[in-house]
């Protein structure tokens, strides 16, 4: 027996810690989960499609959707807007589909903000020694760019604070197994349940 | 990264529902999981062990451990003590290992008392109907012995308001499944960690 409401999965992390790929990765089981497509200003890159990488929206359309209100986040960088259209999730939520939410600290900190009942499982990496080592590890940044981002690390593993749980990411596959075991066991939870197994009682 | 203390996990649940089954299908998996040896006055039957089925006890010797505060529960039927020795339990948690402890609603509801901190998991019959069948299916029960049975299961859905979690046990695997799901992602939980973590960041 199944709830009725699909959960809203927020996956967040220090940058650098590889939310992405992990992602990607649970992407690839057989899940039953649906992804969040977050809406950008930015114009598409080659190969990229709109409604499947990102919602394009003009500067107009997306601070339109920022006026009404149908964004769960949403953020400037670089002189673009990103963002989370709000329908396509509660739409999912609804048809007890669980959908999952790549997103920055700030972002989740702002849904969890609008929808707290949501699951927020933050993303680990083994230690701080080893964040810094992946982040050099992409041999883009200089010195100065990683000693920053180390400090934001910093900040944002004090934000783990606001999160239901902590999955570190020593290895993809480890950490897809256990947020798949992270949202199996919150649909078992009592409280999501109990009503349902109630009526069950009284039918009888 | 784990965090250092393991979990008392109670599995419990109606009369019929497969408690056995489910904790026989666990115990196969490779979980790391220990299981907790309850303590009996009942004389071993053909093959039983003690230190593995049970730990067979006296009379006297029951009664002292009950006197000394040695057990996390117990109770008497058939003019036969049965408990679960605390001493085991906390040795294994305290060696940082998780221990389930299956068990019917009564002596949960005193585990609870003790340990609260306890995972507390229901193991839930689909429905009622089926649980019906399940305890006709054993065959050596009167159709008053099985009336009585149900009133009793209503009355124990009911006591499902004091546990963590519901797993249904539609079928065996799916049970066992997630079973060890809500043990993983008890492990993942913020509280658990966050106090591990925060002195990775001091370190640094």
């Amino acid at each position: 027996m199944k709830d009725d409401k699909g959960l809203l999965i927020v996956l967040s992390g220090p940058a650098g810690v590889g939310k992405g790929t992990v992602c990607g990765a649970l992407r690839m089981e057989d899940t039953n989960i649906e992804y969040s497509v977050s809406a950008t200003t930015r114009k598409p890159r080659a190969g990229e499609k709109d409604g499947v990488n990102y919602f394009f929206k003009s500067k107009q359309e997306f601070e339109k959707m920022i006026e009404n209100n149908k964004l769960l986040e949403w953020a400037q960088y670089l002189d673009n807007y990103y963002g989370t259209p709000i329908d396509y999730v509660t739409e999912t939520i609804d048809k007890g589909k669980d959908i999952i939410l790549e997103i920055e600290v700030q972002g989740a900190k702002k849904v969890k903000e609008r929808y707290p009942e949501g699951i927020f499982i933050f993303l680990m990496p083994p230690s701080l020694a080893e964040l810094r080592s992946r982040i050099v590890g992409r041999g883009t940044e200089t010195e100065d760019v990683i000693d920053k981002r180390m400090m934001v690390a910093k900040d944002e593993l004090e934000m783990m604070e606001n999160y239901d749980y902590v999955v570190e990411n020593d290895e993809v596959g480890k950490a897809v197994e256990r947020i798949q075991a992270i949202v199996t066991a919150e649909h078992c939870k009592r409280e999501r349940l109990i009503e349902k197994y109630k009526q069950l009682v009284e039918v009888e």
